[in-house]
């Protein structure tokens, strides 16, 4: 046992640092690269990502799991030997079911569509990216049948990014979402949306800079252990948990789009900041899953930094840095602002309460596809349709519609629920935070989030890839996933009452 | 022939885009990665450069090698394929010659010596490094008896760094070069040194950055594929043909340091930036030797960047930009001032005309422990007394002597020459290029870089490691190494008359 744990770990961490270098090449070219590199750097992220699958595939890797995984039972399950033996067992069995000419094929696929989305959004013309969505879709159908699943085609799909998630887990609750989630966007959206033209002033670069890293180094963000760059897409990426890094990008014109992009980043790190550094250079050392890592990105982004308590703290160092562009704007004129709601057309601008709306349509129309539901020359209709019901509103054109997001011409299908999912735990984990920390309200208006951080240390991030997503949940909530913690959180800070 | 070179070069380019990928790593590691990610980053590298290493020395390279050798016999020598496949060669009977374990040995031993070394240094305790420096001097025997040699045992370690360069040849040219310089240092230092204080006051690192950006674009640094940034110690690095980094560092109170520090710096880039695109992703995508290299970053650094002609163009921008430090300060004054002979202690602060003294002295030094005519209890003594005798100074402490490099405790026996070989090869080709472009001096002080750098990439650059140094100087210049042209230039820089 020992002597094989050991050539495990030392295999597993070999593959560990070669996902940190492909990493740091990918931030780099979303950071730094010169614009001229991007054939060559194309090659080094393709040959250090083949290294790593292959020296992780390897049959002697297999060899070890299967020896290690009867010696690992009788341990205690959230033991490091236990975890690392179960989690790497499962990631070698999903990365071994994936034949070569499937895997070839995908990236061939991804790589004529992207293209070909590209020019479709471009020029209005989803004709153009039809065909190479049904290649797409029909490859997926057969990675989801290589996978295998017991209930749900999608279901194969959906585990790849939110791992034991079932697809009929994921209907139940977004249909009970969905009927009580509508009703509320259409009082909320009754109402004369707040003005919020203020924020849409210049404000220096450097100064909004400073004020999301002053914001994030109260949150606890270790910059010893990371550090924030400019890129065109906010992105956060961990190369080992003592290099987590964020990044960000600012209008000069418009005050949400870092400050808020900054605070999700942060969230997204300090999760990976957080997770026991026993786990350094394993698998385990990872966020548990998609959903509950955007949970902790909207925690920190929505459920904290867009709440009254947040904003009581920081909303006068705000003016004081911004005078001539707030000194007339009351406290609660700048919290209505950035909490305002308007259905739109476009899902990466939507506001907190209409994005779970956006997020489930996705889901509906893709796993229809994948289980072969409707066909890929229904969607554009499909997503009018189904626009108009959720939002009430009805895209003039498919690059506004069915062609916005680039992820189904990269081949992600399983990808979108974990989104809304996010904003639900994120709900489901405050409940019981508030719960635990009575004065939670009054640290946040102090400024102090060491009580919060500990708290989220304590039962989520340290685990790494220990504990699922459902467990997670299960642990500290005592029940699954659910959406009434969201559904009372929208209702309360929008003051619609319960019989809307 | 034809799939056995496909194969050989998808193999070759595999391993380039690791060696990258490790560069990458090292650059984002003197750049911008955190403090806290030393340890995770030093792993990920030495795994990246481990697998580089092992894939290199892979059987079926050897194989493929052994195979293409006799089929390109025929080629030309300077066709990719023959010179791909005889440079690769090279580099794999190298790789393979040192046993697993002498390398372990190695990289333990220099583990060890670099902390000893630094504290031996901070306290001025030789004895504290002595040992450590007496098992990388064994070690470095028993590396040289790998690899062979047919004449002095340092030729295996010079060949590392210069291929097919010989310590006799080195010796030969040194020894003409001390018995020369010697007596023009002190001619040159019985004079009273310019006045060179105005280079020292603030000045604005905002303005001395733009200032050196400005002049390497004006060289033609190509910013679409390379990028500066700035690094505790200055370095350039090329992760491919179309991605050529360099760093700089900012003194707040003088110039010299960013602005020389950019132009040599863009000297070794322009070289990489010049090879044929051709060459990309295989192992003669790189300069090929060290000497030829330096020779590229002092041709721009010192024969341009401390000329007349280019401060005839070049002074008028740079008081514009700094009025109030250089207004009084006439054009003669700066441009003796950037060239300020003074022979010092310290090898990195040395002056262009003493500093291949240091050189030397290093180079007698080390060949001696190799060869075992001299043991490292000497070293001290050694060192005053050839400091003295070079550059008329006596160390008061080792940390000013024989421990103020860092070279011999990564074990890097073989390398210092190239310091000194690179003025000379600069020297050799500069005479050549004013031969070949008679209006070389006007271009410059109209700065216009373009004649010169399009000499280079026709004359060095493009080949990559196509031909050997030696080849390079025999082609352009018709004779092998020579000390001469440097000389000449020193003599008549300085005005110091053949008779000295």
């Amino acid at each position: 046992m020992e002597q094989a744990f050991v050539a495990l770990k030392e295999r597993l961490a070999q593959v560990e640092d070669l996902r940190a270098a492909a990493d740091v090449l990918e931030w780099d070219q979303e950071t730094y690269m010169p614009p001229g590199a991007g054939a060559a750097r194309a090659a080094q992220i393709a040959t250090v990502r083949r290294l790593a699958h292959e020296r992780f595939t390897d049959e002697a890797v297999g060899a070890l799991l299967e020896k290690l995984a009867p010696a690992v039972e009788d341990r205690d399950p959230l033991s490091f030997e236990a975890s690392l033996v179960r989690v790497a067992r499962r990631d070698y069995e999903q990365a071994t079911k994936l034949s070569v000419d499937l895997v070839g094929a995908l990236a061939e696929a991804v790589s004529l569509a992207k293209e070909a989305w590209k020019e479709a959004k471009e020029t209005n013309a989803f004709p153009v990216f039809a065909p190479h969505l049904q290649r797409l879709v029909e490859l997926n159908v057969e990675k989801a049948e290589a996978l295998g699943y017991a209930d749900r085609r999608y279901d194969a799909l959906l585990d790849q990014y939110e791992p034991g998630l079932k697809t009929a887990e994921v209907e139940r609750v977004f249909q009970d979402l969905a009927k009580k989630l509508v009703p509320i966007v259409h009082a909320v959206a009754a109402h004369e949306p707040p003005d919020d033209s203020f924020l849409h002033q210049p404000f220096s670069e450097e100064k909004q800079w400073a004020f999301g890293v002053s914001v994030i180094q109260d949150f606890g963000y270790d910059f010893e252990r990371g550090r924030q760059d400019r890129s065109l897409h906010p992105f956060s990426t961990a190369f080992a948990i003592s290099d987590v890094r964020i990044t960000t990008r600012i209008k000069a014109e418009f005050l949400n789009t870092a400050l808020f992009g900054t605070l999700h980043e942060a969230g997204h790190a300090l999760y990976e900041q957080g997770i026991d550094p026993e786990l350094e250079r394993t698998p385990l050392a990872d966020g548990t899953s998609l959903a509950m890592h955007e949970s902790q990105s909207r925690l920190w982004e929505i459920l904290v930094g867009r709440s009254r308590p947040f904003w009581q703290h920081y909303y006068p160092r705000l003016q004081a840095t911004f005078p001539t562009q707030l000194s007339g704007v009351s406290l609660e004129a700048f919290y209505r602002a950035v909490n305002k709601v308007q259905p739109s057309l476009i899902r990466v601008e939507a506001d907190g309460l209409t994005y779970n709306l956006h997020i489930m349509l996705r889901f509906d129309i893709e796993q229809a596809l994948i289980e072969g539901r409707v066909g890929v020359n229904d969607l554009p209709d499909l997503w009018n349709e189904t626009m108009h019901e959720y939002l009430g509103l009805r895209p003039a054109t498919d690059t506004e519609g069915v062609l916005q997001d680039i992820h189904w011409s990269l081949g992600a299908f399983g990808y979108f629920p974990t989104y809304a999912l996010g904003n639900l735990i994120s709900a489901q984990l405050f409940e019981k935070i508030r719960a635990d920390l009575p004065d939670l309200d009054q640290e946040i208006s102090r400024g102090r989030f060491a009580p919060l951080l500990h708290w989220l240390r304590t039962h989520v991030h340290q685990y790494g890839r220990k504990l699922t997503a459902t467990e997670i949940l299960e642990r500290t909530t005592g029940e699954g996933l659910t959406a009434e913690p969201w559904l009372a959180f929208v209702r309360e800070k929008y003051g619609v009452s319960m019989s809307n």
